[in-house]
């Protein structure tokens, strides 16, 4: 057989069940359209580069590759950098033992651990409704069941979730400034989540990576506080840093600690040791504690900006929304009969793009929700973006 | 409830089934041993650090911050950076586009992502006798039957892998300087087993991380060069580079390739776009042309240090060992009756660790082989190392 013929000759691939679920992420699509000239958009989830410590990675980049360059340099712990393992630990408003403090690409890949390491080919997991759409893509290769838990402004609806969580792997849940929706669970829908969990035998998986970005007063205590062997914790410093460097970190429970640990191992080895030690670097002598009130006060701005903006325009029209108390996202409602799907090409070809709401939910979604960032775009942009949104709506009326 | 009835209340946890074939991975606890001062180890798996380009990094983390710092610490696509994708298709010896170039977090992501897309629980794949022990780990959560295809020091058992063929989802090869026997597949061994593949209708899933540390003369051809349609390829900067950083791409057929991305997109969002942009910049005007051949002369000396040192000291054991033509492992067999776990705790007494054969085994191990590399060690090392082995072994005669 010549080179010619084999070049020619396409194998029998057969791709695993698992490949059917797994489809382009719907927000990357619409992102792509987004980096249009011109298009002003509240679809993305990008912090702000505003935000970016870029002149403290400078110099912590150049003290790490000065100190130990082959060090950094060299494979590392899939566990992660000692020193950013106590880091974390010390930052975390519970008692942690910084060996129980695993290192992640990002905590996107946190959630990928989790899952290989809960979840069995039909085990149902419950999800809030609305959920992070990168959750839902990171448990799908496993092919679990996945059941939306409703809940409100405050937090879940305890009913449901007894209804819901007999033979459930866990229960993810991101009580502080969620994306999609922005809201913050309260102080007595935490408590009461804790105590029904326990109950109920129903470990959870907590997601915070917005906890720090608070405008007025900072979110009670994280569910893992009140119940840590009950419990996983995921935090990241994309959002208080940068994601460029991907770097989150995952908490889990003895029982489940090593299992994860195994997971990383064979996923990616382990996270970057240089983007470990420039972070470790950066968090010296409390500059989270100097930076991160930057970050607060600006994003407490656009939002206001988008309040306004949305008060302004949307008059008259029977849109509703929510004023979050921190993060990067706000949720929005159409009048009935706009499906927000349906409303994003008239919006894009008004130069405003938006995600419609009906990605994150993991059933039957409310087709008129969408979800507005108002922290990538200015406030100048922001009092443009609003109006051809309001425009957008009228017309489709 | 209270927060004290709480946090002593575990609850019930419930591991996939895949989570009881994750294991430590023995290397790693072998390598924590090693960590003690005094052993000299040849059991890792480390490049040298003396070739890490420290400089080249510094200048280029300085470039990249300096020229688009809020660039480099934003979130970024999943299929990596274009430039960098580019370089890579480049570099590749047969015509890659670019765009079926995806960047992964270390080559060892691209098997967690192989495995995800083409593995459901019972396909079975091939693998070559012995193999790399973190695919074996990658592929295991997906939870495959992992058969092994007999070979030699030239190429693979062709009547055998017709044999083993029928069913299987891919054959994994690793055809440069394999980890962990180091040993090349020759022209030949390549031409029948590309034809054979062909013929099988088998896809390939080749591994190249060494290929570029040849000491006398390059090795033949990819067999993805063969047939590109029919094979997936991953390769590596951790060792023309640093692994620190985490750099590894898979290319992929059309028919896989959006597959790949979308678990990417699960896994991690995607590989940190600071440091794809730092190795694109180091990669500027031929940086590998020159960079490359001083780790090949390095290893090179190494290699033959090792070789001139079992020569001497196992002079008179039945200890056999191969000559490996690049890379940084070499590949022995101890006298009949000694197995290679058992003389690990006598070797180490004497201060000389290396890893024991069978932990690349996916079936039934040869358990009188062990790997050695030859990259870690001083020449010094390597002399009182190898003479300390050999003591170790008439101690077990």
């Amino acid at each position: 057989m010549k080179l010619n013929d084999l070049q020619s000759k396409a194998p029998a691939w057969t791709l695993a069940r698992r490949a059917e679920r797994m489809n382009p992420s719907v927000i990357r699509e619409i992102l792509k359209v987004t980096e249009r000239p011109g298009i002003i958009s509240f679809a993305g989830g990008l912090p702000s580069p505003k935000t970016f410590p870029v002149q403290a990675f400078h110099e912590a980049c150049e003290k790490v590759l000065r100190d130990d360059g082959h060090g950094a340099l060299q494979y590392a712990a899939s566990e992660g950098y000692g020193p950013l393992r106590e880091q974390v630990a010390a930052l975390l408003p519970w008692n942690v033992d910084p060996a129980q403090v695993l290192i992640t690409t990002g905590s996107q890949q946190a959630l990928d651990l989790i899952a290989k390491v809960l979840i069995d080919a039909g085990s149902r997991i419950l999800v809030e409704t609305p959920t992070y759409l990168g959750a839902l893509q990171a448990f799908a290769p496993m092919e679990p069941e996945v059941v939306g838990v409703k809940g409100d402004a405050h937090g879940v609806d305890l009913a449901d979730l007894g209804a819901k969580a007999p033979g459930a792997r866990f229960f993810y849940v991101l009580p502080n400034f969620q994306n999609p929706t922005g809201r913050m669970m309260s102080e007595a829908g935490r408590a009461g989540l804790a105590t029904a969990a326990a109950q109920l035998n129903l470990p959870l998986v907590e997601d915070n990576p917005y906890g720090d970005l608070w405008f007025d007063a900072p979110p009670p205590a994280p569910l893992t506080a009140r119940n840590p062997e009950g419990s996983i914790y995921m935090g990241s410093f994309s959002k208080v840093l940068a994601p460029g460097l991907r770097l989150g970190y995952v908490v889990a429970p003895a029982a489940i600690a090593p299992k994860l640990l195994q997971a990383k191992q064979a996923a990616d080895l382990h996270t970057p040791g240089f983007n470990q030690r420039v972070v470790s670097e950066v968090l010296k002598d409390g500059f989270l504690d100097r930076h991160v009130p930057t970050i607060r006060a600006l994003y407490r701005e656009q939002r206001d900006a988008m309040l306004r903006a949305l008060d302004r325009e949307m008059a008259g029209l029977d849109v509703q929304w929510n004023k979050p108390d921190g993060g990067m996202f706000l949720w929005a409602r159409l009048p009935e009969g706009v499906r927000a799907l349906d409303l994003l090409p008239k919006a894009v070809d008004r130069g405003v793009a938006f995600v419609p709401g009906a990605a994150f939910y993991a059933e039957v979604p409310d087709e008129r929700t969408l979800r507005l960032s108002f922290v990538t775009a200015t406030p100048e942009q922001i009092d443009t973006g609003i109006a051809a949104l309001a425009a957008a709506i009228r017309e489709a009326l």
